[in-house]
């Protein structure tokens, strides 16, 4: 008899936004006169246009494929050339990052990466996530049984949570106690902190000191504005040797619909096996994705190329500048709320401590049912979100001047 | 410290087709001027124009992209409705099979979808595959540790393998003993061989009898010409309870370099907790797909889309005729020079003895250097693939004629 995968089974209730969906769903349902007039500022969704220079490769690289002479089928698994090129030189090496061409991986986005990346570990890792945290580092974690059940505290046994609270400005320390792996992201998703080099070196010391792999989420790095923080932690000495990078197109190129990210696994990084050995990962991770994918679109692997052309670049530029003007609109009508607000200076979320002792869930409700604004529920993030919500500042200038009024005119 | 996954360290050396693409390097680095002389019949990748209904799909998709008001982000992870309701109502419901829309599953290709599909079962089951085989099938079983090690006759310890030899013509009858999970690919890569109802009712009839479920690579399902032979498992009464289906349109779309496939499960497949209770793998599929994955480029599912239409229809009728005519060429001039042929006649693979009782490698490298063409040796496919090769229709009809003159001219 075909056995399916327990650990499948003590994954709580829904991610967390397919219930924020619910929820919408039924309010517009039931409302059916406000569904028009709600603002959702809920899941990190982009709204604006993708880059001309962008649709103009794809659309291109889309007649090429019409033609037999310049026809392409099967790409490397890896990427193309040209991209794995233009990423390792502007992501990179332009900013003084000793990153070959060979170390990127392309791929369909950072959600799979930092999902599959689990495949070329052990099942013997001590794993530690921040607190609040990305769901999707905790549930792949789940179903690839590196837990033990789910906590009636929250969180789940077996995964060490390190509690990012207002009292460390959101960046945990690493911990005291060995772990394994340790996932960072920053500009963090939810809150809005961006780690200082000084804060990633400590990271880096551990990890080099206890052998920990590292994987860095940098899906927003493009949204830093402050010239000190670092938007790659290979900006750090030592982090070559100890950290995976996720990346992505979604965010500053508006590319949530178009699917394009990527993976930086540098030669150097080494993990061990159960005799002891150090092997480079950089390996493992290639016969991952030559076994288990097939490649990025080349239309898309073109379009994400364009982005680095003069052209591209002021489009994401325009785009980050777009975003971050939102951010701070938010930020600030927030503030006049008399909220206490973090993120959203080098960040495209806005983080803010619920008012008057509420729940993030009490909040999300009482926002979408009085000003019908979709925010994101800090709990949905894990124990030490709980009294918090989100704010995402993907979205049109119009609307979030809308929600910037409606909050003000919320009785809290 | 941290642990790699030790499962990767069990594969052999590399996957077959970079190992053919080594020796085709090697080849072509030394005898630089046959180099361009060499005609590709290895790996199966299309070599023929994307459908125009596809590419003024894809384009115009892409322009939908460039403005706010049709911008769209992120999509439902299974993929859109309009291409999940295209695909339930043409490829099963208009031929008589009650597929709905919900159970479609769309995805970046069925090579991730073959291996992903692993996640959502236990590391306990019994996996049965047939020999020869696509080799990731195996692999992916290795790297997720359902097998031992690798053993001296080839394949690993641990896994069923069924002989398909010219004995049963190539299509391996259930197992005597009972197996938890079976692969099943028809029309077959590499052999051609294509299951009749019969012999698919057998499969499912076991399948009932013993709670094991099957998967069914139909990726190659449109070349089958014969009225008779089923395109799809789901024309067997019983298959619904178990089996999930795999589609692609990289070989009868010429989407290899577009990437889109799907994978059908159908709510009624159930496997069992470790506890003995039987659930439907569906929602386990679902919260895959979800927590794992971000659906596929918008704009690929419009072209995928457009592929139903009935423009598009007709061009993937004049591809799949394109392709099967070469296979007809390819299948006469092997005989012509009197070699023992199966395949090609619903399927775009020729399956060759390897003549005078050379090995599959022998061939390959007789056939590269004699007559520069790149064939496939069988022994890359399991055990009892050697002393065949498989030539693969996907060319262009120039080329492939080219390769029946060269075919008739090396002295065997």
């Amino acid at each position: 008899m075909a056995h399916l995968n327990d650990n499948y089974l003590k994954l709580k209730a829904g991610y967390l936004f397919p219930e924020i969906a619910r929820r919408v769903r039924e309010f517009t349902q039931a409302n059916p006169a406000a569904a028009s007039n709600v603002i959702r500022c809920g899941i990190g969704d982009v709204t604006e246009p993708l880059p001309q220079s962008a649709i103009d490769a794809m659309k291109a690289a889309t007649d090429e494929l019409g033609n037999r002479d310049s026809f392409r089928g099967y790409g490397p698994e890896q990427g193309y050339e040209f991209l794995r090129g233009a990423i390792a030189e502007n992501d990179y090496r332009a900013r003084g990052l000793a990153i070959s061409d060979d170390e990127i991986f392309v791929s369909d986005g950072s959600k799979c990466d930092c999902a599959n990346i689990l495949d070329i570990f052990g099942a013997d890792n001590i794993i530690a996530v921040s607190d609040p945290v990305y769901p999707v580092y905790v549930d792949t974690n789940v179903m690839a049984g590196h837990t033990g059940d789910a906590l009636d505290e929250g969180g789940y046994a077996g995964l060490v949570y390190l509690p990012a609270t207002k009292e460390n400005n959101f960046i945990a320390a690493p911990p005291v106690h060995k772990v394994d792996i340790a996932y960072l992201c920053f500009p963090n998703n939810p809150t809005g902190a961006v780690a200082t080099k000084e804060q990633l070196q400590a990271w880096v010391d551990y990890a080099l000191a206890n052998d920990t792999i590292l994987f860095f989420d940098a899906a927003y790095g493009d949204f830093i504005q402050d010239a000190e923080l670092p938007r790659s932690i290979y900006e750090i000495p030592g982090a070559r040797d100890c950290t995976i990078e996720f990346r992505s197109f979604s965010k500053n190129g508006g590319f949530t619909g178009v699917r394009c990210a990527y993976t930086v696994v540098p030669q150097s990084v080494m993990a061990s096996t159960a005799s002891g050995e150090k092997l480079p990962l950089h390996s493992l991770w290639l016969r991952r994705s030559t076994t288990k994918f097939n490649g990025v679109s080349y239309p898309v692997q073109r379009a994400a190329e364009a982005l680095y052309s003069e052209a591209g670049k002021a489009e994401v530029s325009a785009l980050v500048s777009h975003y971050m003007g939102n951010a701070a609109i938010l930020r600030d009508a927030a503030r006049e709320a008399g909220m206490q607000v973090w993120g959203g200076d080098n960040a495209p979320y806005i983080w803010i401590a619920a008012p008057g002792g509420l729940s993030s869930w009490d909040v999300f409700d009482k926002m979408l049912h009085e000003a019908n604004v979709v925010i994101t529920p800090g709990s949905g993030f894990g124990a030490n979100g709980e009294g918090y919500f989100r704010v995402s500042a993907f979205n049109s200038r119009a609307n979030v001047e809308e929600v910037a009024r409606r909050l003000a005119a919320v009785q809290w």
